[in-house]
């Protein structure tokens, strides 16, 4: 079955201390429907500029992306400038320059209104329920989000929790959405919100699925080099829904694999920049790294 | 089979912003022998002053621990007071009194020096060294560490680690030992060190094993609530040579097995006050909390 994938679509550029990445391809549309295509046809919403390089619409199409719904707007795609620190933990923004993206309306084509799996990647929460309003009855519906709108947009946030089957956070936001310090405590907190399944994602650490089933503890695939860890969690998120509308059987069942899914694709994007690494592997790449990770965590 | 612990026997002043806690029972080789004893026989060596209550000679005696090595000195008992902040992650410490640990030199019983599984808690790495010189071929060797050993007695903890199979520290003092700040790559290095077993302690987010078979991912217990963490570690690493020690069949995957079982042990550490939520626990209660994290990793 296929994925809805909404989100931005971005030039990303990345700095460290050795390099310097100008204009890659970014967004948290981008990293959801690349690492969701190893799985399931993937049908993008986004909006870029007149400037957007060729190459990034043929690497959408490549991975056979579906691009009816991507709009291609007059003005300037939206830009992202980053820098990391050695140790690849902190992030510094230098720049954010909207362009196109400021007065983007996700408005769906009719082939897309029927999508059983919709993933509402990062984006302004007023832009993921007017995508949901489109929907005719999808089937799975997961939603992510980030710091910024917990600032400013709480109110569309908290409202778009209770139209949604599986919230994605990180371990900070979780703490700032709930004012506890305890992430297991938190995760409660946020199922009487709303969401059925509610995802903790921990970076390195790993990710938490907190369900109707009980508690799932999903392992990162241990790396020891890190070249850029920008767009893991959108990674993460994006096989994980890629999987799951690619599974038969039940739901629960299908979510825990899922997740190991989501862990194995986002290590590759780590081992990259941008989308460099990610979109030069293959599904039986990931279907190794799943297989060790099994490994990893088995008991005999 | 037995567990020989050597560690610090102290007692601990714990305030968090709600209680405090004078005098409670406390120190790396308290915690790590009440976690092994469920599981095999302990002998502990440690040092007490005059002013050790009785009431927690009778709390190591009711867990079956052989205190034939407990040295009871003039003076007083080594003391430790520190203060948790609200989130229970920063702590900090208030008092150090050495008494009588001040001048401890932990020499074993004649009938201590066959045990096959010995356990050097976190210790000064020159009295760790001098227990081993006076074992008899020992089937395994695990030795904690803490950070003020890297600080000052570096040189000796070098020369442990070739002496030992396991090496058990926390991802801060694995990035301090390796200048690694990934802490994969620094478990690699710290084999190159000598030690064919490397686990590193990473809290709630628990722990990673490396080995000649592989690396195996441990989960903590998640706990919605933690009342005090002191002992964890040490909780940890106690349940986990404990069940090896009482477990037949290669050590290879009885480790796997035996990490589970110290994480469980350390999550009921955390529930309580010092020792006051261990030493009130069953190994049936350990077990079914093992049952739990099982089916918490589990894919299927």
């Amino acid at each position: 079955m296929s994925v809805l994938v909404v989100g931005s679509t971005a030039l990303d550029s990345i700095k460290t201390p050795c390099r310097d990445n100008p204009r890659l391809l970014g967004g948290s549309a981008s990293h959801a429907a690349v690492a969701a295509s190893f799985f399931s046809p993937v049908k993008l919403v986004g909006v870029v500029g007149d400037d957007f390089p060729k190459r990034y619409v043929r690497l959408y199409r490549r991975h056979g992306i579906d691009l009816e719904g991507l709009q291609v707007s007059a003005g300037k795609t939206f830009h992202w400038a980053g820098e990391y620190e050695v140790n690849m933990n902190n992030r510094r923004t230098l720049a954010t320059e909207l362009g196109v993206f400021e007065t983007f309306t996700p408005n769906l084509p009719a082939s897309y209104r029927r999508a059983p799996f919709v993933l509402l990647a990062n984006i302004a929460p007023a832009l993921q329920h007017h995508v949901l309003d489109q929907m005719q009855r999808p089937r799975f519906v997961a939603a992510d989000t980030m710091d910024l709108w917990l600032n400013i947009a709480l109110g569309d946030l908290l409202k778009l929790l209770r139209r949604i089957d599986a919230f994605v956070l990180n371990d900070s936001e979780a703490r700032q959405l709930t004012k506890e310090d305890n992430v297991i405590a938190g995760a409660k907190k946020i199922h009487r919100l709303g969401p059925r399944y509610v995802i903790v994602k921990k970076g390195e650490h790993g990710a938490l699925l907190s369900s109707p089933s009980g508690m799932f503890i999903s392992p990162a695939f241990p790396l020891d080099r890190v070249v850029d860890p920008t767009g893991a969690g959108d990674s993460f998120i994006g096989g994980l829904m890629g999987y799951l509308a690619g599974s038969r059987g039940g739901l629960d069942a299908n979510l825990r694999r899922a997740m190991i899914y989501g862990s194995a694709v986002a290590s590759f994007c780590c081992e990259g920049f941008g989308l460099a690494r990610t979109t030069r592997i293959t599904r039986a790449a990931i279907d190794q790294r799943v297989n060790q990770l099994e490994r990893m965590v088995r008991l005999f």
